[in-house]
Parts: structure tokens; C-alpha cells; sequence
């Protein structure tokens, strides 16, 4: 239940009131902690670390590699406040770093570059947190809501100290990281579509009620990947245009890669969507033709028998035979009895006769309900 | 009632009849009273009072800080018009400020921009006024349709005297009057999210007969605001392009980032009418889902039972077994009556057993009705 | 019926066989008598008059005012191609002024703009006429294609002999003349919205067997003021551009304000479509719950009465109880009779019991059907 | 049947198998035998012939006027590429005019247009043939899939040796080929438009089983037009732009005027699907109504008449009176009949009171079924 | 199962890990073992032959004609690489090859052409393997997941030693293998036209129960058709705009042709899917109006002998008519028994009446259950 409530009436919360100055850094309500790492690597030193503090990082000039600094938790607004001052990010770009609510977008302020991104985590129910990167001249900085993320990939391959990511500059540690998120809205994406399996397996062999509750629910969360993915594309086209300076030549065919993966993405969710919304009407048309199939049997039964029943009730009454050689002869013959048998076998052959030829008696098989 | 009425009706009515003169000032019909409200500020002063008269504004010639003079209540035609004439305000654009059907625009009039808006107000169904902003240089006229808005924290910031605002020029003020329109959408729709989650709770456990009707109520609110909300996009776009002389190249910035929750607004718009879409689909499907299980119900149940009746019926027959030896003899079989309770049990149980065999009995528990 | 017949088979018809010349008028089958009117104004001279005859028009050789030539009704072929002759209008333009199913359009001839437009008619179904209107230098010319318009404001104006109108030159008459007809559409769907709110009004409140036609009335209708409105926005989206020479400066900021308007009918139409495709699918959705409940008493009723009936008719059996003490040695219990009725109320409270475990019987109170 | 099945297969339907080299003239599996007619006209000469073979076509060399070779038939493969050698087509124009599954278009080829149309035949069902255009410097060729054409106006108007027609060029002949064909689609547009009026007429006024059937055919149909006819769209859009060498500009407004009627078409088309499609919900919602409201009687009776049948059935049983006085004491009451006909009008009373309260028993009057 | 498995949840499977670096060619899960074929031709040579190595290639510098080099199966990742650096291929594009759920695209790489495709394979499923080709100066390099494809045509053209084919250059082949692709998706496409009629049939002859199967599983492959045949578009839109070095003058119409063919199997895949659209919501219409026919006549037989019964019902009471002479005199009266029959009749004959008053006995006549 507070699953679903957050996914409908969450995606319209926003944090200050309406009139409040814009470019304030005030963490979401459940941030968590915030915890600073730093990766330098390139150049010739490599240095994995936590800071504890923003003034650790002086210890860290900026040099001819690369530094990636990471912040998991947006709880400690004045480490992100001092990150900018110290980094030269917008005012309203730290906003919407822990604005967590953002679209993803590209936007350049001065001479870095400034990606939202929303990066899904695996799991039953769509679940996707904010991930803002500041791309610049020697620098990374990613931040995001909170612990657990799909880098570790990434960190091992700058482990190793040596590959195409050692040698580059961080405009291609921030395609890396892009790369890494869009990569992780695969699997996601296999998960439902293997839902939507399932559920179309029991749609089509005979719907149950369920379906219907599930179709919804998948739908739904179908629209909040969307919704997460579709603006992706605009980043993505805007960084493949390559008018960026920000963006080396050697890392602008990587970058189409990327649009090309969220091109995927995108086909993926409109395709699985369709499948949904034709399950919803194969479902519905699978109910009415169950209780179409229902109806026929009360019909068929019911049709017979309620006027063998009358015919059967007639002969019941107790008219007087003795009053009046009016009532009631039948009662006395000799051949009554079988005479409304008769009666009945006729009326129940002749009605099986009409079902017969309406076809609604036809041998058709179905392991249906 | 009346409130519907006005929501679909409403949208087409305008006031004058078709072929008079464009340009011309003529209040709506229930306009409230109007209420000049005068802030300067910025430069070396700081007022803040009401205008009991257009000629009060003289005291306060244009000076080098931003005057701010805010008008609630449309029904003072002479004063709407005396204002235009001072700020130099165009016919038609003080035409389309007290004809309060308009979409939401922006316009360039000589040296100063138009721009229209709708500000929602907090309450169950969705209420828009119409506000016209004038920003032109070293001046801000606001028109509201009645007093309430969402301005009063922009009041704030303006009272603490200092900040960006109060070192800004008059686009800023304007940028950040439309901000604050802007982010007044977000607790609306957030609203709208709690409605339907509370309807697709009721839907997902069980339909009730009152879904139809909510639906349908909050398709249409969604439908109005859409209809609010949509062409600010265009708006916040034109302003965005950067070309109008009017905006300062700080406040750019500021303004795309309306324009980024603009297209929040929009894609919460879009999520919640595909959710509320998806939601009448599901109830029907499992309306039609209860109603098969009902059949399902009576048809067992008449299907097992009519027949039996019938039996009953044909040894409830009074021919006169002593008329003639072919009258019903069974009444007279020494187990004549465990034969016809046989005969019965037979067929019920056989009829069970079709049921069964065609998954009519299942054990499948449901809590719906 | 036969105006229901126009309605769709009419949007298809054309009177000339395909394949004969171009640019040929030929009036169409049930054109109205042709009767013109003269106003002249603007300059030193008024004059208002019908016009026996095209030669008539000689006294009024162009002067430095306007002169408006207003044709009602199309009958009269020779007429109309004089005038085009006078005026220097092109053939293909004269053919559209009677072939009267013309999409809304404007179209530049040598030194005039043909402008076609459809007027909406009040009334309770949508009917539009064909106006066409040759703006050049110095003279309007309008075609009806009967009487009655909706220019009498602005004749009106004309007459007072003062204002903008009367100082402007022919491109804001003809500027006048579209927005008189933009502005006829507020009404006619002002009527629109006021049927859906009744519509809808009966539909919430359970629906009945009338909404389904009344909705696709109403939608029908619909479409087809779509079909006059939505090229309008083209139309008027030329003029606005103002790259049109027959356009002054001045007049500008009037078109566009036409094209606001036109933006504004299709909002309302787009909504009231909208609103109407939801009542479909909401009254669908009230019928099947209604059904539903329906079958809901039937199901009831029948479950506890037919398993009733049956166990008395089975006491109501006539086996001889004198044959065989296997013969219904119940009907000689002492307490058989009260026996038979306790069965039978432990059944029907069984199943009550059953119904209201289920939810059938819940109290909700639906004064629905 | 077969017409259906063509229909839907059919637009799939290519003749050679994938990988065979392009620009082959392969007629159609039932290709019609060509009949060659040569018309030329303008300057000094007029000439209207069959040709028995190309060869004849060297008598008349081209002169200051214009040649029209039009080919019914396309079996003759040999003097299709004669043709095309002698005119200096291109292979894959010649492909297309016998690859006969071409959608309209506008290629230009060194000096020549080809156009390709779809020419509608009068019918019941939607059947159209493909028209190939060449158009060039002082020739038009016209290939049809087989005889019969709406070209015989245009014939009557060039014997007529007058008129616009003559006095032009190619490009003019060019035109009025196309335009006949685009007007070709009213009329049977119209025969459709009547179609859907008499459905709507038959749903409308109480829906019966053909309409669906009937609605889908017509949907299927206008899907097999609308493919026709939206792609001529795009061919007199690129002849309006005016950049064609080919087409003088006395010629272009009258393409304009062709373009015009294309959009008409169009809108018309969408008109019909969006009826067509009302008319299925309407079809549907209508049944379902109906089906409402035969189940209400159903209902009603059963309701009513069963609890009876079962208050009869308790007094039908044939507990022994004698054996004690708790057996049906009833039925040797004085008023124990009179008794049991109260219980059962009360008891019907009552459900009717209840029936009424429901509003079931509502005088509405349908003559639906 | 398995294949519809495949089907949904297969769209979204991608290979390798979020984070993982790119270019890396990783043969997928299944792949085909990798077999080499080259063909030379043009100029003075012809050669045709496996290739047992890659180093074999050696013997074959390139000359003045063209080479092929195909590969089918992908299992061989050195083999590719090793192929890739030979031609001078991007790392990105041998990824793609391998990484076989690419959607159709068309890019440049340095000098070559890189384009992947979907080739349909013959079957009852959809069945699309990726093709990608490397169209480069002198040489073109294809790749196949598996053995069999649509070019042994294109073989055979090459094997006649002359023909365009021969004579043209690489760009040239490149054109006609995807020609051969395009084509093969008409014959695939006309199988499903062939199902759809099918489907229809039985729809519009009264609809069966595994029509909503089928038209879903139809509809779910267009969708997976729709996905391989949508980009092709672009790309060859991409070829036809004529800007690619790669592509000679003379191979342009040939790609403009493939253009249109795309177009067309774009249109034939939408207007199935609308098809099968208007088939769902045909088949449900109709279900719902076979429901409504059972419904009647059950509510017809039940609402007439229902009543029956239950008088039946009453004269079958036994009451004591010597207890009293209220009890039951009918019994006795000399005409009672005719008198209760002829009850039964009036009643049945009054409902007969209404039932036919409206409409329910309707001659109609219908072969639907």
C-alpha cells in the first residue's frame, strides 16, 4: 500500500512552499547520511578514499588526472553548500541536486556540464533514486540519494589501472557512469517483461481475477520507467550533437552508443506497455466470453427444465376428477403417465433440437471456466 | 452540480457578443471589487501600501529600484484602464485582463512583456484565477481576478530587504512571481495523486459502484489542468530562447528552471490521466470479473437444483396409479422413494462433477462481491 | 434523420463530376436567391444600399474609404463571376466561393487574399454556412451562402461612424468580419458544454439508456466544428507571421489576437471531446455495475429459493407410504412437517450466511438501477 | 470472401521473391492485356487513335503540342520497356508502373515527373487501381492496371478543342489527370458517408447483430482508402512548393487547388473512422443496456414468481395431517387457502414495493430489444 | 511457451554487466559456430570459397572489384576481431555485431559504413536475426547470427558474371543484400494478413472463444515486426539524402526505392495492427450481442413458465377443501381444471405479446450461439 501511495501522489511532491527563493540547498525530508569518497586516478597516482570532511579534499589538488568525488545521502546540506563553493556549481543546480524529484536533463552552467540522471535499483516495485553528476575540466562529482549504486563495475575498471578509462579524460568517466545507469535499466525492464509473461501465460489459458490487479500495477510502474527514461534520450542527443566542449571527439562515438541503448530502452517500455494494454482488453474479452460460455449452460439447463417442471406441476394439481369430467382426465387414462413423459421428452428433444441448431451445444472443448 | 456545470460549459463562455470592438475593457460579471496594492523596493526604498486611488500613484514617480503594483478584483473597469494609460499598457492586452478565460501567454507590447497565467487555489475541486502579469522596465502590474494568492512569501522576501531579489531588477520580480505560480501546481496535483490512489485502492480490493463516478470527476479536474498548465511550456520556452530584451541574462537561468517544472507538471499531468485511464479499464474488467463470478454462482446452483425440482415434480404427478398398471407404478415400488432420492443425488452429483471438471468449483478465495 | 444524413455522407459531397474543367462556378443544387449589399465608408463618404444590379456598383467607382460588397446567397452564377471580374478575382477562388465545403483557408491571388471561413448558425444541431471573403486594396467582398449573419455588430459599428473601424483601411474590415465569426463560435459551444453537463449529470446519477445516443450526437457534432475550427489556426497563424503586404502593421496585433481565440475554441472543443469519450466509457462501466447488481438479487433470490422449492416438492411426492415402510416415512413423523421447514431454513441461512460473507448483501444504498 | 481476403493479405502481396535485381519489368500474376491509345492535341494537330503497336507511335513525332499515350493493360511487358526506352525512362519507374502495390508518390527522373496515384473504381467495396504518370516536355503517359477510368471527362474536354486545356502544356494535362483521380474519391467517399448513416441509424435506434460486422468492414475499408489517399498528400504538397522545372506557373495554383481537395479528403476520412469508431462504443455500450435491461425483467419475474412457487410448493407437500397435529395444521384451517394466497401477494407486494423504491419498474418506454 | 517467453521478456536482455567496459566483443549465450565465405567479383576475377581462417583472407588483397566477406555465427570472438582490425572497424561497431538486440541504425565510422539490420525468417513466429554490414571502399563484410538468409538470389546474380551487380561498385552490393532484407519481410507480412483474414472469418461468422488468443499473439508479433521495420526507415532516409561519401550517384535511386519500400511495409504493418485493433473491439461487440441473444431466451422461457409453475403450484396445494369452503373450491368447480389451464394461457399469452411488443421475438434469424 505505501509502496503504491508513494508512486502515484509522490511524483507531484515538492519540498518548499510555493514563493520561496530558488537556489536553497534543503535536503529531502528522509535523506540519509551523507558520505563524501574521492577517486583520483590518470596521471600517475591512483587514491581510493572516504573524506571525513570537505577540507580533506584540500589535501587533493586538482592534477592532470581525474578526481571523482562521490556523495552517497543528501542529509548535509552545508557539504553539498561547501562542494559547490568549492567546485563553482550553480546555485540552482545544487537545488536540484537534492531537489530528488528532477527530470532527467542536461544542462551546462559556466564551463562544466550538469546531468540528472534516475538510476533504478533492482528490486519488486520500480524504485529509481536521483544520481546529479557535475562534469568539468579534471573532475567528477556524482551525487546520490543514498547507499548502493551500479558503479562498482565502474571503480573496478579504475582499479586496474590501466584500460581506455585510465587513459581518458572525465568527460569519459562521466559516459562511463552514464553508460553504467542506462545499462542498469536492462535488467529492470527483462524483470517486467518476464512479469508480463506470466501474466499473459494465465490470460491466455484462462484468466483469473488477479490478472487484472497485476496488469494494472505493472502498467503503472511501466509509466514511472517511462517517465525516468523517455527525457534521457534528450540528454543523450544533446551530448551527440557535439557541440560540447566538454566533450572530447574520442568520447562522442560512446556517447551515441549510449542514445542508441536508450533508443532500446525506450522501444522496450512502448513495447511492453502495448503488450499491457493488450492484455487488459484480451482479458476482458476472455471474461465475457467465459460468461457468455456460463450463460449458455443456465440457459440449456434452465430452458429445459423449467417447463418439464410446469408440465410435471400441472399433472400435480388436485382438481377434483370426481366433480367433473373436466378436470383432470389425463389423471385416469390408461396410457397418462407415459403419455406426459411423452410430453416432456418432446418439449426437452425439441428445445436440444433448436440449441442444436444454434450451435450452442457444439462439441467445442474448452479448459475455460 | 453548479460547480460541474461551470467546469465544462464554462470553458467556452466569453462575455461580449461576437462582432463588438476589440480593445475594450468590460469587467466580468461577478468581478470582485478591485484592491490596488503598491511595493517599491530595491535602490534606497522600501514602501509597501494600499492605493486607494489611481492618483496615488504619483507620489511614487519611477524611481531606479522595481515598483510592484498589484491589482485584486477586476470589477473597477476606469481604474484597469487609467493604469494601462500610465504604464502604457495596450488595448487588447488590457482586454484579455478582465476577459478571465484565457490560456496561459506571453506577449511583447512595445518595451514591455504580457504575460498570462492561471494560479490554482488550494480546495477540493481544481479552481484556477486568471492572473496578467505587465513586466516592463523598472515595473511589475499584476491583475488578480480576487484577493488570495500564492504571492505572499515573495511579500516575504521582499520585506527582509536584501537578497537577490531585492538587488534584481523588474524581470526578476516577474520570474519570480511566475515561480511561485508555478510551484503552486505541485501541492494541486499532489492532491489529485492522493485522490486516485485512494480510488485505485478501492478499485484494486474490491470495485465499488462510486469508482465509476470519482473517475470520471477527477479525468475532467485533470483535464482543466492540463489545460492551465500546458501552454506556460510555450511560455517559459520563449522566455528561455533568450532573445526578449526585457530579461536579463542572470535571470535566464531562473527561467529555465521554471520551464524544467513546467515539464514536471506536464509529465505529472500525463502520468495521472494514463493512471486514471488505466484505472477505469481495470474496474471494468473487474466488474465484469464479479459479474462472471455471480453467474457462475446462480448457475451452479439452478443448474443442480432445477433439474431435481423437476424430478420432484414428475412423482408429485397424480395419475391414478390404479386406472391402469402403466400409471406411475414407482409410487407403489417397495424402494420407489430411495429410488427417486437416487435418481436425484445422481444427477446432482453429476452435474457436480462437470462443474468440477471445468474448474467452475475452484477453491480460488476471493474477498470481491 | 435528414439532418443526420447531411451531417456525415454531406462532408463528402462535391457537385461537379470528376475530371470537367476548373475554375468553373456553378451554383450549388439549393443555393439561395443572391442579394447584394453595398457599405462604403471611411473618408468623407457613407453609403449603405443594396445593389439591384452588378452595374449599379459602377456609381461607386473606389474611393480613399472602404467599400464592403456583401453577397447573400449564391443562385446567381453570372453575378458572381462579374463581380470576380470586376474585382480581378481568380477563377479557381470563384469556384470555391460556390462549391461550399471548403476547409477554412486563406490563399494569396495576385494583390488580394481570398480567405474562406464556415459561420456557425445558432441552433441545436451544428450548422455552419460557407463565408469567403476577398480582401484587397480599398474593398472587402463577402460571400454568403444565405441570409443571416453574424456581422450585424458590425454593421453596427460601421454606422456609428467614428473609431478604429472607420479609420482603418479594408484589412481590418476584413480583420473585423473573422473575428465576428471566430467569436460566433464561443456560443455554439458554450450550448455544447451545457448538453455534456447535462449528459453527465445523468449519467453519474445512473446512467440511462439515452446517454449512449445523446453522447454520440454530440460527438458527432463535434467533429465537425473541429473540421471548421482547426484550419482556422492556420488561417489566422498566416496572418499573424505578417509577411502579408495586404496586412498593415497596425492590424497585426488584432490577428493574433484572432489566433489566441482559435487556440482557445480548440482547447474547448479538444476538452469537450475528451470529456465526451469519457462519459462513453464511465456510462459503459455504470451500466456493467448495474448489471452486476442486478444479477447480484437475482442470484440471491434464486440460490435460496430454488434449493427451497426443491425439497418441498420432493415432500410433495406422491410415493405410497402404505407399499413400502421405505416409502417417505418422513410425511408420518410426528415432527416431519416442522422437520422439512427446519431443513429448509437451515439451508436458506446457510446460504445467507454464504452471501454475506462474500459481500453481497452489503448495505451500500444506490438509488441506481 | 475473396474480396476480404485480398483486402487484408493482399497490401502485403509483392511479386518477385526477395534478392532478384531491381529495375525488371515483371507484369502482375493477372495482368490485363495492354491496349495502347494515342491522343495529341494543342498547336495545330488533333489525332485520338488506338496504337496496334509502339512502332505506329513513329508517325507522330513529337511536336509543338502534346502527346498523351495512354496504356490500359500492363501484360505486355516487351512494349512497356519499348515505351519506356523511346521516352527515356528510368528501369524502376517501369518497375513500379507493373509492380502494382506502389503507394502514391512523386519521383522526378532526368527531365520527366512520375507520379503514381491510386484511381478508385464505383463498387461496394473499396477497389482501386494503380495509375502510373510520366510527365514530361510535350508528353503525358499514363499506364492503368486495366480499362475503365475517370478520365473520359478530360477526353470530352480535349476533342472539345478549346478551352484552357488545349491552349497548355503537358504539365497542364499532367494536372488534370491528377485531378480528376483525386476527385474520383468524393463520390465514393460518399457512398460510404451513406453507409455509416444508415448504421448509425440502425444503432442508434436499437442496435442489431450486423452492425458490428458491418462497422468493421466499413473501418477496414476506409483504413485500404486512407492508405490510398495520404500519400497524395505529399505528391501535390512537393508539385504547390513551385520548384518542379516541370510545371508552369500558371499551372501550380491549380495543384494548390488539388492539394486542398486531398486535404479535404483527409479530413473527411478521419471523420468517418472517428464516427465508425464512436459508432462500435456506441454499439456496445447500447447492448450492453439492453442486455441490462432484459435481465431486469428476467429479475423481476424470477424474483417475484419463485418465492411464490416455493410458498405453493411447502403446501403441495403431503406431510400426514392424521399422524400428528404438528403435520400442516395449516391445511385444515378454515382460512389456511385464503391464508396462503395473503402470505404470497404480500410477499410479492413487497418485492415489487422494493422493485419500485430501486426504480426498476420505471415507466421509461424503449421500443429497444 | 518458451517462444512467447522469448518474445517479451527477450527484448530486454542484454549481455554483459551494468559498468562493463565498452567495444568488448562478447559472442552471445547461444552463438552459432562461425563459419567465413568470401565471393570476389568485378573487375577481372571471380572467387567464391569458405574461408578456414581468417589469415587465409590474406591471399586475397584487395583488388579493383569487390569483396564479400559474410560471416554466419557469432561464436568466434577472435575471428571478429581479428576481421575488425583487418577492415580498420571501431571497437563500438564490433560490439554492436555481437550485442545482437541492436534496432536497425545506419553510422560512419572513419570510411566505412556500418548498418545493422533484422532479417525475418520463414516461419509461424517471428523470427529476426541481426544482419550487419560493413560497406566499405572496395569490400563489404557481413554478419549473421546463423546460417540461412534471404541472399542466395544475390549469389546467383553474382555468379552470371555480369549485370549491374558486376559492374558496380561496393556500395552497390551493399544495396542489394539490403534490398533482399527489405523484400523478405513482405512474404512474412503477407502470412500475417493471411492469419488475420483468417481470424476475421471466424470473428464476423460469429465468434469463437480462441479468437482473443490469437488476435493477441498477432498483435504482439506485429509489434516485435513493427520494432525491426520502423528504423530501417531512417536509415535509408539517412542513404537517400545523398550526403554519404560511400554511396555513388547511380546507387542513390536504388536506396530511394528501398525507402519506399520500407514506407510501404510501414503502412501495411499499421494498418494491420488497426486491424486486428477493430477485430478485438468487433469480437467483444460481438460476444456482448451473443450474450444478449442467450439472455433472451432464457428471460423469455424462464418469465413465462416461471409464472406457469407457480399457478400449477397453487391448485397442487392440499389444502382441505371439506374443511372449509374457502379452501380451495376450485378443486371441485365442474370447470376448475380448464379454468386454471386456461389462466396458464391468458398469462403466457400476455407475456408472449409484451416480449413481441418489444421487439424480442424478432424473426432474426442468426447462426451465433
Amino acid at each position: 500500500m505505501s509502496t503504491r501511495r508513494r508512486d502515484i501522489a509522490g511524483v507531484a511532491r515538492r519540498r518548499h512552499p510555493p514563493g520561496t527563493a530558488p537556489g536553497v540547498v534543503r535536503p529531502p525530508a528522509e535523506a540519509a547520511v551523507s558520505r563524501v569518497t574521492l577517486i583520483r586516478y590518470g596521471g600517475d597516482a591512483y587514491v581510493e578514499r572516504d573524506l571525513p570532511s570537505i577540507e580533506a579534499l584540500d589535501e587533493y589538488a586538482l592534477h592532470d588526472g581525474v578526481t571523482w568525488v562521490n556523495v552517497d545521502g543528501l542529509a548535509d546540506a552545508a557539504l553539498i553548500v561547501a562542494l559547490g563553493r568549492r567546485f563553482g556549481l550553480h546555485d540552482l543546480a545544487l537545488e536540484d541536486v537534492v531537489n530528488v524529484h528532477q527530470r532527467p536533463k542536461l544542462e551546462r552552467y559556466g564551463d562544466h556540464l550538469f546531468v540528472v540522471m534516475r538510476m533504478p535499483h533492482p528490486g519488486t516495485a520500480f524504485d529509481a533514486e536521483q544520481v546529479s553528476l557535475f562534469i568539468g575540466d579534471g573532475f567528477v562529482l556524482s551525487f546520490q540519494e543514498r547507499d548502493g549504486d551500479c558503479f562498482d563495475a565502474v571503480r573496478g575498471r579504475i582499479r586496474e589501472q590501466r584500460g581506455r578509462l585510465w587513459q581518458s579524460r572525465s568527460d569519459y568517466l562521466g559516459y562511463t557512469l552514464l553508460d553504467a545507469i542506462t545499462d542498469s535499466y536492462f535488467p529492470v525492464l527483462e524483470a517486467y517483461g518476464e512479469r508480463l509473461d506470466a501474466i499473459e501465460e494465465r490470460v491466455l489459458d484462462g484468466a483469473d481475477i488477479d490478472a487484472t490487479r497485476e496488469i494494472h500495477l505493472v502498467r503503472r510502474e511501466l509509466l514511472a520507467i517511462r517517465r525516468a527514461v523517455w527525457p534521457m534520450r534528450e540528454v543523450f542527443n544533446t551530448f551527440a550533437r557535439g557541440d560540447l566542449p566538454e566533450v572530447t571527439d574520442t568520447t562522442l562515438p560512446y556517447l551515441r552508443d549510449c542514445y542508441d541503448h536508450v533508443s532500446q530502452l525506450i522501444d522496450i517500455i512502448e513495447i511492453y506497455r502495448e503488450v499491457a494494454t493488450g492484455l487488459v482488453e484480451t482479458h476482458l474479452s476472455s471474461v465475457s466470453m467465459r460468461t457468455n460460455e456460463i450463460m449458455k449452460v443456465l440457459t440449456i439447463i434452465a430452458t429445459i427444465f423449467i417447463p418439464l417442471g410446469t408440465i410435471a406441476g400441472i399433472y400435480g394439481m388436485n382438481f377434483d376428477p370426481e366433480a367433473s369430467p373436466w378436470n383432470m382426465p389425463e389423471l385416469s387414462w390408461r396410457f397418462g403417465y407415459p403419455f406426459a413423459l411423452g410430453v416432456m421428452a418432446a418439449v426437452a428433444g425439441g428445445l436440444l433440437l433448436w440449441f442444436h441448431r444454434r450451435g450452442w451445444l457444439g462439441g467445442r472443448r474448452r479448459r475455460g471456466r
